[in-house]
């Protein structure tokens, strides 16, 4: 018998590779930076050509179900996602600002690396309220090309949601 | 008489072991991470056996009283802290997301290290509303161990006293 | 005629001195301390001596008006400042807590940066509420010096209009 008053010790091992974990937090910073500064156009570029980009729900993507409610299938529909909003006027109303408490490396293989990592994304309207307009965690697959890290898939989970616009912005 | 409108200069000096702030950084984004991803199973492993956790208020830090609304002794009173929360079912009600500037080497001997630095945590309730859950100070006592280097003392210092819940979480 | 619809791609590249970075980002962490931690005589020893600090509004700044709500021209009137505000005791009476997603750096001259950063700052009353108080960006001219890098320039530009109190404290 088990005694399931007292769990197996859990093991846990620091990242053996420093420098990875920089250079996956500098990306970030970057890519923070570009929707935070309203440089959208920037955006796409962070991903591969055949970048995914998914925003989805914590309960749906717990219980595996599809149903997000942003779905880019490659880094074509990404530029015409931006397009889009500049077009809806509807992203330059707000301010965004990301934060974060930096990644986890999950895996690695070779030039592919798999990552974790929490965020923050506080909204600022034109009136000058600020609210937590997201909160939740990404999930990404990072493949390392001539021009640094890219994401090949970058999965958006948001606990909260205040995503009530018809138009989601990238997160 | 000294001037009282003109304090002396502060002088300060910025780290000289980068490599030690960037591994004290990574640790507390793997251990934002067991929380966040509702990994609490892992959280006791980021200290040493004797390790001591503690949460208390700002004012009671600051007059020097305990009076700590969480006191764990050592790593098993952690694991028995999880299974309470995991019992009680509140755990999994909520959604953790922390955020810090990074963190502050204070002093250093040898393989123990001290350190402060901000938090943000912020909690997503099932409805999908964001709230600032905590916001304070890590106050650490770091040693490095063959398994990386664990907290032998992590004391929370909150400012904000959302902690309405019986059964505090770790933060 | 060019197709209006299909942006022509942008370039990015990763920061190629991850070390600049990271010291970037080590000073920021250290910075933001010196406010959380209450400890803002030191706040003026992260800028030289003619270091200048300007907070203004995102409107103000993108119109490229002036009109600061906060501007010191040099280090003594920062200190000026630190005295006005402990004499007003304004700023004890309440905590603020920093967090970014790390800077971006935006250009290099010799020991010369320019530098970006989202910045959320968190402020806790004496009732214990937490409430978004600033969200925004730093845009920022650093030097190194023999005491590691030193703001020559730091414009705090805030969204966030929750600036209320006569005397404003740094960010």
């Amino acid at each position: 018998m088990t005694d399931t008053l007292q769990p197996t010790k859990v093991d846990i091992q620091p990242t053996q590779d420093l420098t990875l974990w920089l250079e996956i937090f500098e990306t970030q910073s970057r890519y923070s930076h570009a929707i935070d500064a309203d440089d959208i156009e920037t955006w796409p570029s962070f991903f591969t050509e055949d970048g995914v980009y998914t925003i989805v729900s914590r309960e749906n993507f717990d219980r595996g179900l599809p149903a997000p409610i942003l779905h880019c299938r490659n880094q074509a529909m990404m530029r015409d996602r931006v397009i889009a909003l500049r077009n809806a006027n509807i992203y330059e109303e707000h301010r965004y600002r990301h934060s974060t408490p930096g990644p986890v490396i999950i895996s690695r293989d070779g030039d592919t690396v798999t990552t974790e990592m929490s965020y923050i994304v506080v909204r600022t309207g034109q009136a000058g309220d600020a609210e937590i307009y997201s909160a939740g965690s990404y999930h990404d697959t990072l493949v390392k090309t001539d021009q640094g890290w890219r994401y090949k898939e970058r999965k958006v989970v948001y606990d909260t949601s205040r995503v009530l616009t018809l138009l989601a912005t990238p997160i």
